[in-house]
């Protein structure tokens, strides 16, 4: 994977250029190159030789004397953290004034795709670094030196509770109540919270001195009621221990209770909880209720939470990628050393001669080809969503504005089709282990059951596909979808230069204007039910024109490049991608054009 | 799903209209009736409750006080195995005089419906059933009398091996020897075998007083040397205790040792195992070496393992179908009884109002008639060649030996179109789950699990391509396809007469001719590199050709039906099929037009 990687951040997207902003001038190619070579090896290290040990022992919980519930993980995830925040990577895009690299975001997220890759649940530190990002940019002075510095130096962890056990996605209905104790502590108005939260990923463990939950709740009006939908959901700060000013544990625990854990398909060395907030297992000052500090203004709990969204589904997708790039890595090794079976001559097979190793099948390089082009693909994208995140953050105004509007449109892609083609491409790993692949004797298994979750966190599929469809493409007059067209039309001009592309360029040229033409029809009635009925076909087909113009362009500039071996194989996984896999757009579209309502209006009695 | 079965059953394939055949003259629609009822209920009582158990305390091994290696399984295995066998249904097809029940396949493939989609891992009997034909299609009468009678009954259990550690799929490479020790023993010509066969299902156990294995092995030449290939291979009985012709154990132990468990994703209720044959742990007359009793002639023994391969084939795409079917089922009740969300109106979303089910929303009612679709349409199918193996056996010559050529050509479609679309349903009914569907508490990522197996085992995908398109689309100078075409143009005609379907048969009547030219294209050059190159996406368009068939064809007997909601959801189904799914044929198809090399010739260091 490495000399793919550097290919795209030096050579695509000439990473580089980057250190030419004040923000980054104290880096360089080499410094860069640095961060990359630790965390690769740490990553070998402390991460992957315990990817198995953490699915096979998988967290489980132990009564303390008291009765409240302790988590037990095994000593290996205590030391892969230890050595992520040693790595000073928690604290990798902070300002040097705080203990930070001021990396860029695109190195960063490079930096810690070799931990997705070596073992993707034994870590959720991105959680952490999420967490007081939030704080960072939505907290008091003090809120951020108390609670962030404390998470960015690695001495707290953090974790985000938005998921109530009757409300999954639907956040409107969270039931959490805080109810308002004092305005005046100096952490910020503190608030006491009441409610269960589930599916909190890293909600209860030992590894560090305290954990700060951010949490959503509602504050209720003058009646005493909640108030439905989101504009009353507000964000606190709910430490499992309470601190005071300094940072400092006050020794009094907060009113946070583990009430169980759930038990996972995969991902298993990350621990995911049911928390009780509240219900007077650790009363404080007496009474039951969690202690909480409110962030930012009442009501605008989601707005402060989604602030972080874009990297938080960039990272999604980069773990679903690196899911899939480990399973092409092992399923490319197994097929170049397994020997069986003889191609099929001219003259059919010959059983005296030699078998010969897997991958001289036609079918086991279609499904490596396959895994590359999805892998690869995703990869690439993930990071120029990355770069985009610098831009957005240190370009000058009108570039920066375009990288977040690009953004915006880009990231449900980002996130939702990693999710699904690279668990595809960890089912086509197992296929080329055979039976072996089906054992917990081979890695590929638990990639293909890790894999399994990221379709469904941090927004499902089917949330992305009605936010790509029904809010990005047609946001600020469909700017964002413009936008695109025009970057996607500038990688069409120039590959019409090209001989060998330019068949390649013409067929996305043609989908990316059926994607226009079908944006407009899917709304021609202006009736969001017809026009959303088919959002997931719609994302599928918008995914896959996405990664068409991503091969396509990585095809133009890996002609350059000397490594002939990495240019064939772009080449490769580019001309796999127009014949095997653009074709399947027209399809997927077909049925958002007609506003198909097949499914919607099947009656439930006719399941 | 009964309700839908005896649609098929008794509507769609007349299953009753076979009573008039001499063979199974004495049932009736009451007995048909009464078999699924008994098997339905003992899958309900014996099986179902079991599943998660079986899946949670899977096969492991303990030392006997010789150090050979007995299999602990929970005890519902044993009392599942036990109503199973004094159901009859191992001997549902026998004859009368061999204490059967006369059965058609088709009843006994949809009774056995019933078992799969319970516990598909709790049982492994279709081995048993599968062991004990081959040998009354190949055995000698005392063979028959002492081996088959024994398994029909229950008293043993039998297994297939064939697979060897070194030599998945290949079989021509297995190196198990057999070398005559004795040409007159009343049992078969006797045999002794020395070597390791892998992957074998219930290899070892303690549910019943013998084990029949039936085990390929290559008899060496007078130079002491194998011959490679196909060819050199034999079929032999290697009992795990040697028995007498009365078919009473001799008390001597057979040197076949377990060596080891395979350790699975999935499918973890049968016992899948590495065998020692005669490597010495249990000596035969101070001797090593599995004594062996050769069935059939040598070297005919993959043609007489083959000869129930259209059966064992049918039996996994039904295993694929009702892992399929379970997860559809509760995932539909999931989606009926959760609320979650509200639907977006004209005016978007209504906070204040309640929360809906699921199944309200547009997404989730197209995951779920996508699941309708692939596993009703897989059954539909599987119990169409079922109905075709009862004409192959029981019919006239003329409909038997088309029914015969029928079932060639459809056979790598049964088995390969429900392992991977039923896989990608159980897929969609986690996601309908959200959260909780990746988890070990609800039952859809067990099913995910277990049917991950059927796209390898029994032939892979890729060996179930190159049979159809290398193979079975060619024989008897394409008859085979021929015929097909003749009875899905049948189908058409009938639905052009029918306006509401007039637009699907046209459809269709597209995809079929594309296939029958892209079939010619494929072979245009002879080449069998080419041609087979893309034989997966050649299939996978062929299956989609085949599905959209079996649902139009159903469609056209629907409308006839009193169910008013079942023919809505056979007619929402087909609909479904053909807006959604048939369209993804033609990309398949071109990259097989074409005879894309692409991936073929892609070289090895480009990947």
């Amino acid at each position: 994977m490495r000399p793919f990687l550097d290919f795209l951040l030096n050579d695509w997207l000439n990473a580089e250029s980057l250190t030419q902003r004040p923000r980054f001038a104290e880096h360089s190619r080499e410094t860069f190159d640095a961060v990359l070579d630790t965390c690769e090896r740490i990553a070998r290290e402390k991460y992957a030789p315990f990817n198995r040990l953490v699915d096979t022992e998988e967290p489980r919980t132990e009564a303390n004397a008291d009765g409240s519930l302790r988590v037990v993980l095994p000593q290996a995830t205590y030391r892969a953290r230890e050595a992520y925040a040693e790595s000073g990577m928690l604290a990798a895009a902070q300002d040097y004034e705080h203990g930070g690299m001021q990396l860029p975001y695109l190195v960063e997220a490079t930096a810690n795709a070799f931990f997705g890759k070596a073992s993707i649940s034994i870590g959720a530190n991105l959680l952490t670094v999420g967490n007081a990002n939030l704080l960072m940019a939505h907290g008091t002075d003090l809120q951020k030196q108390v609670f962030a510095a404390n998470e960015f130096n690695g001495r707290w962890a953090g974790t985000m509770c938005l998921s109530e056990p009757q409300a999954g996605s639907s956040l409107s209905d969270i039931a959490t109540r805080a109810v308002l104790e004092s305005a005046d502590d100096p952490l910020g108005p503190r608030y006491r919270l009441k409610g269960n939260k589930m599916w909190i990923s890293s909600g209860e463990h030992e590894m560090t001195e305290n954990i700060v939950h951010l949490v959503l709740a509602k504050i209720p009006g003058a009646d005493g009621k909640l108030v439905p939908g989101v504009k009353g959901i507000s964000l606190f700060i709910v430490p499992k221990k309470l601190v005071d000013t300094q940072g400092q544990l006050t020794g009094v625990r907060n009113d946070v209770a583990l009430a169980g854990l759930n038990h996972k398909v995969g991902w298993r060395g990350t621990t995911n909880t049911l928390l009780n907030f509240g219900e007077g297992q650790f009363p404080v000052g007496g009474q039951a209720g969690a202690v909480g500090y409110l962030v930012g203004q009442p009501g605008e709990g989601l707005k402060c939470m989604f602030h972080m969204m874009n990297e938080a589904r960039i990272g999604i997708g980069m773990a679903a990628t690196m899911l899939g790039m480990a399973g092409y890595e092992a399923s490319l090794d197994y097929a170049k050393t397994r020997t069986q079976g003889r191609p099929v001559g001219p003259a059919g097979k010959d059983p005296a001669a030699p078998p010969v190793p897997l991958i001289e099948h036609a079918d086991i390089r279609r499904m490596l080809l396959a895994q590359k082009s999805y892998c690869e693909g995703s990869l690439a994208l993930l990071l120029y969503c990355a770069r985009l995140v610098d831009e957005q953050h240190t370009a000058d105004a009108a570039a920066a504005d375009e990288a977040r509007l690009l953004l915006e449109v880009l990231t449900p892609i980002a996130k939702s089709w990693p999710s699904e083609n690279c668990l595809e491409a960890n089912s086509l790993a197992i296929q080329i282990h055979g039976g072996y692949g089906y054992t917990r004797d081979f890695p590929v298994e638990q990639y293909w059951r890790d894999n399994r979750l990221n379709m469904i966190h941090e927004g499902t599929h089917g949330i992305q596909a009605m936010d790509l469809l029904g809010r990005k493409v047609l946001m600020e007059g469909g700017r964002g979808l413009k936008l695109l067209a025009g970057r996607i039309n500038a990688t069409i001009e120039q590959a019409l230069q090209r001989p060998e592309l330019a068949a390649h360029a013409n067929a996305l040229a043609q989908v990316l204007e059926r994607v226009g033409g079908v944006t407009k029809a899917a709304w021609a009635t202006g009736e969001p039910a017809q026009a959303l009925a088919n959002a997931v076909p719609y994302m599928q087909a918008f995914g896959h024109m996405v990664l068409a113009w991503t091969w396509l362009d990585l095809s133009l500039k890996a002609v350059a490049i000397e490594n002939a071996a990495l240019a064939a194989g772009v080449a490769g996984a580019t001309t796999y991608f127009f014949h095997y896999e653009l074709p399947k757009a027209e399809p997927w579209l077909r049925v958002v054009e007609q506003r198909d309502m097949t499914c919607a209006e099947l009656p439930v009695d006719a399941f």
